[in-house]
């Protein structure tokens, strides 16, 4: 018997009361059940982005969440300014590209978070920059940006503040209305302990002022549309009901626990499997770690692919490799959502023992040794 | 203790197999096990659809898909006509709008189907028209448009051919490639007896042709992306794995069953309600009537609220009003999907007695028997 423990930074494990939760019947949308369920559901997530801005659901991925804020919240002629240092800063590019949106793109090394002077002084150089687009957790890489500085630069200016908070939301700190961030998304599969399927955007104030002055080129991703139907606790389009169910359970459970005990378990455990990976004589890949997953690079010799099938399928753990310039460089863990102590203890034990099996020797325990001392402390 | 029974006309009842099949563990999506569910799923939509058309899979609601049709096939410059017979017609001429896509309108009677010479004509009068945009089964309504007579209009034109099949696809006869439907989008929560999420599109070699000729405003809902990804059994973001797996297994009992005799049975039900609703002394709303759902007039005095109140409340029977101008005129009960005969005398006797309750006399039996005399026969 292996039992079959997911570690990939989205999606990542589902709480079995929640998988419970959602094989329920299934029942209809335009009722007051449904409204309660996403009542319940937009007021969670407002705790979890530690906001009192308006929080739309939509069915879709993350990605579709944040293209909603870029499409509706960038007015015809305005300039974006785009942070890519990693996988999914190059997305939010895409969908400018895509759009025909203006923009202009900071590169940023992979390994480091942006430097909040560079947009200072983009912001101050461009007055036609409109929006400053950022990934809070680098999924692709295991940065963390500086999001609450950046806010501080775009606060005072027009432009509006939209972050990715897809693997950082209910994992690390994040304060929608404390740092000023206009446009926050976040998607059910990684910290929120859901499967995929729901994607979550939390909009201010000045946001909605400019979203209101035009028409976008959007229809299902119109969140005009949303914000209608949220008056009265609905959306504008079928939602999939069983996820928005599942959800309001996991937020009771993210309740329950306490969102400061969430981010400190979250950080916890992301130190105690850096130390491990150091004591383990490996390489941290992301000079600016986020806590929500860790990305590690393979030690000379070690090949991604045996690596992590043994990992599957000798101990049913499924952690994350490098994707597209990364791939074969890193692998990634990890740390959002249903993972305690001891499950961080077991990917760092398999860890152990995969790295030996492919040539990379570690003395039993050398690993496991660190975290469990990080862990207790 | 009161037993819940769905017939509104979407979301539908979802099999216990298919809710317990998502209750199963999570696992990750680009892996082998999903590229199977995919693979399964995407073969199993090609049945259902009658076509060797690839068929894209999407999280979101079967709007979604249908706006992907619209926007990434209809080449700039290009006009749809849009038949506009409900309040799904609407929509999609709605969506041309936000995007700021040149079309006109043919608007019918709600309760009436578009008569095909009326598209004939106007393709001959204006060439420039490169899309025809039609709801197979309006389910607002529900009408049933000629699918197959429109289909042999536009195909020997250089306009496309995309039609709303949300409400069509296996539940009532469909033939995506003999009738020539360029164009064809269903979602998850109708007759494939699955909850809300997921929608899927076919799309002819004829509409790739288009597609392929320029960029469209879209990135989430960029139907290239899912082409490309589906080359390798994959999705271009992240799916709703939970519902691909249920739908992989409602698949396999629509497979079992036989899509004919699914057709043959929802048909058989909806003539059954439909006789038992005249004998009931009531009027159908839809002279040209779809067998996925039953469109029914309300009788002088009977008020839209109070029946269905008691139909939930004393039977557990969910039926949908009304929408737009026909609110508090039609109540409309679905045969979609995971509906037996037994099922269908249900609602009937239900009915009956509500009917009774809020004024309208029917003698006991008088649904139920021509119901049963029906599904008999």
């Amino acid at each position: 018997m292996t039992k079959i423990r997911l570690f990939t930074p989205g999606p990542t494990g589902v709480p079995e009361e929640v998988l419970l939760e959602m094989a329920r019947p299934i029942f209809h949308h335009r009722t007051g059940q449904y409204r309660d369920f996403l009542k319940q559901l937009t007021q969670g997530l407002q705790y979890v982005f530690r906001t009192n801005n308006e929080v739309l659901t939509f069915t879709g991925s993350g990605t579709s969440a944040m293209e909603a804020g870029i499409v509706c919240c960038l007015a015809p002629g305005a300039k974006a300014l785009v942070v890519r240092g990693g996988k999914f800063g190059q997305r939010w590019a895409e969908v400018c590209t895509a759009y025909g949106l203006d923009h202009i793109n900071i590169d940023v090394e992979w390994s480091r978070a942006v430097d909040p002077a560079v947009i200072e002084k983009a912001l101050a150089d461009d007055p036609a920059i409109k929006a400053v687009i950022v990934t809070h957790s680098e999924t692709s890489t295991g940065v963390r940006s500086d999001v609450e500085a950046i806010g501080k630069i775009v606060a005072p200016t027009e432009a509006l503040f939209m972050v990715d908070c897809i693997t950082s939301a209910a994992a690390i700190p994040l304060e929608v209305d404390k740092w000023s961030i206009d446009v926050a998304a976040t998607g059910s599969q990684k910290a929120l302990m859901l499967p995929p399927g729901l994607a979550f955007l939390a909009v201010s104030p000045k946001a909605w002022k400019i979203a209101k002055s035009f028409q976008p080129k959007a229809y299902y991703l119109d969140i005009k549309r949303y914000r209608k139907s949220l008056k009265t606790w609905d959306n504008p389009y079928t939602p999939a009901i069983t996820l928005v169910r599942g959800l309001a359970k996991a937020l009771e459970m993210i309740k329950a626990e306490g969102l400061e005990n969430i981010w400190a378990r979250t950080a916890k455990i992301a130190q105690a499997t850096r130390q491990a990976a150091l004591a383990m004589g490996l390489k941290l890949f992301a000079a600016d770690p986020v806590d929500s997953l860790t990305s590690i690079c393979y030690p000379q010799g070690v090949d991604d692919k045996q690596f992590r099938s043994l990992l599957r399928e000798k101990f049913g753990i499924w952690v994350a490799g490098g994707q597209a310039d990364l791939s074969g460089k890193i692998f990634r863990i990890s740390h959002m959502g249903y993972v305690d102590a001891l499950d961080a203890v077991s990917v760092i034990a398999a860890i152990e023992q995969a790295l030996n099996a492919c040539g990379h020797k570690v003395i039993p325990g050398t690993g496991t040794g660190k975290a469990l001392e990080i862990l207790a402390s």
